[in-house]
């Protein structure tokens, strides 16, 4: 796979769809740090990149897209077909909560709240792509998504990134697999997980994918149960540390109070990695933040 | 006055104390807005620079100094004194709020919670005055707090603004008098205010500053009751346009819902000049956001 020039084409195709996104330096609890505030992208996470590159490099069928998904991925799904014209079916489950339900209803997709857990409302999605022919999309598994996300990373070169360490969040591994696809070994990228949701650790420590019980503060977001084959594949020795969910919240807390950036706990967790000492840097620093839907919707 | 070389001076003196806080360009709304994300300032609005700016060009009192405040000034002066080493007594109205005090209180400063309203804060400030010598820094109508928050304009110019029009909202006028003073008739600054509080609109129109009723929601940050002499005289013949509390109110909404920046009412001010049409641009258009302080503490 040629990552480099899969990332240059999804960063083209997707230009004046995605936003370009804000960078800053700063001072965090006395760690000078580079941030990139991608949860200023479309519908609060980079979620959005994926979504559009997947639906700019492939026949949509007439019945649109569908997704189950009670957050970000769903949020970014419905924007992406909702902007582009494409008919969307997002089934969420009832447990997802109003404020990310809002979220997805103000994309302008069909909105499902389905009764139960996350597996009825992807039994409910099946059921509706196999009546309607509606093109299912991965959320993080699939080299169109990751190429998407890819590009937050090549967007951050330009923007003239000057770190050695970039400290990146990982859930189902989307994310890192694209700035581990663009950078290869030019800067050290660190995965970050949650101790309650840390499938990509785990499968480092086993050496293959493995299921993994999924709690806590980060799992709305970061709760996938197996690390994604193409994430596991580029991510083979890197360094992996976990946080505990204190952590985190305390991540959360001195992203608001030192700068007024509110996100959800999981967009906080890459932070936390260096703010608790989980990862000493060892040279300049930047931590992506990577998402911003928190619950409750605090204008809500 | 030579208040280019004033601004200049004050940018190098508070390089290293107050941020540089990022820029970004997106739609909004359906309006295509080049921001500035001046919330991302120590302790949430651009008060900082003002107060960098005073301590850093004055001989502080070994008393250090002393401010009034139930918001934004008092915060900034706090934390500037507090960085500086100078010692700093804050006095609060009670009517300030928990969010308020608290952040005032992690600045390290004292914080005295006074009973009643603003001007009991203000008696019990002027006593200590009276009584140890520290210094009272004026909020907006002292030629270091207009050169202070000056910097925000130079610093903008420095990365790349583009727009003609520039939004910015008034209170006392300490800030749209730093962007007047830096940019004099290279740019069309536009003082968007609160209907209910509206201090420069009302001084243009009447020929001087005037006294004015002060409420709604953007009444804790921008509700002075007579507009500086300072913005006066540097504001005539400016384009200025007042805004109903709902349009306010949406404009955060807006902030919040499709860029994950939450703010203050106050904040979203200069926004609602142009989402509600107040303003309709003659050119490309910036704006500046200036606070995020919101009450409640959302994480509070």
């Amino acid at each position: 796979m040629d990552w480099r020039n899969e990332i240059k084409a999804a960063r083209a195709r997707i230009a004046g769809h995605a936003r370009v996104t804000p960078v800053t330096k700063l001072t965090l609890a006395g760690h000078e740090v580079s941030l990139k505030l991608e949860q200023i992208q479309h519908t609060g996470s980079f979620k959005a990149r994926g979504a559009f590159n997947t639906l700019l490099s492939t026949e949509v069928p007439a019945a649109g897209v569908v997704a189950a998904s009670g957050g970000n991925h769903g949020a970014a799904v419905a924007y992406a077909a909702a902007s582009l014209g494409h008919p969307a079916h997002i089934f969420v489950p009832e447990v997802a909560g109003p404020a990310k339900i809002a979220l997805i209803e103000r994309t302008g997709a069909t909105c499902h709240v389905v009764p139960g857990l996350y597996a009825d409302a992807m039994e409910a999605a099946r059921a509706h792509e196999a009546a309607t022919g509606a093109m299912q999309i991965h959320a993080y598994d699939a080299v169109p998504t990751v190429a998407g996300q890819g590009t937050c990373f090549a967007e951050w070169d330009a923007q003239g990134l000057d770190a050695e360490d970039v400290l990146i969040a990982v859930g189902g591994g989307g994310l890192i697999a694209g700035a581990l696809a663009w950078w290869g070994g030019a800067r050290r990228v660190v995965a970050v997980e949650p101790e309650q949701t840390c499938a990509l650790n785990a499968a480092l420590k086993a050496g293959a994918p493995v299921d993994v019980d999924v709690s806590g503060v980060g799992a709305n977001a970061l709760g996938a149960k197996r690390i994604g084959s193409i994430c596991f594949d580029l991510a083979q020795g890197i360094d992996s540390v976990t946080v505990p969910d204190d952590a985190i919240l305390e991540a959360q807390r001195v992203l608001w109070q030192e700068a007024r950036q509110l996100v959800e706990p999981a967009g906080a967790c890459a932070l936390a990695g260096l703010l608790c000492g989980a990862w000493v840097p060892k040279g300049p620093v930047a931590v992506l933040v990577c998402g911003a839907n928190p619950a409750p919707d605090p204008l809500g």
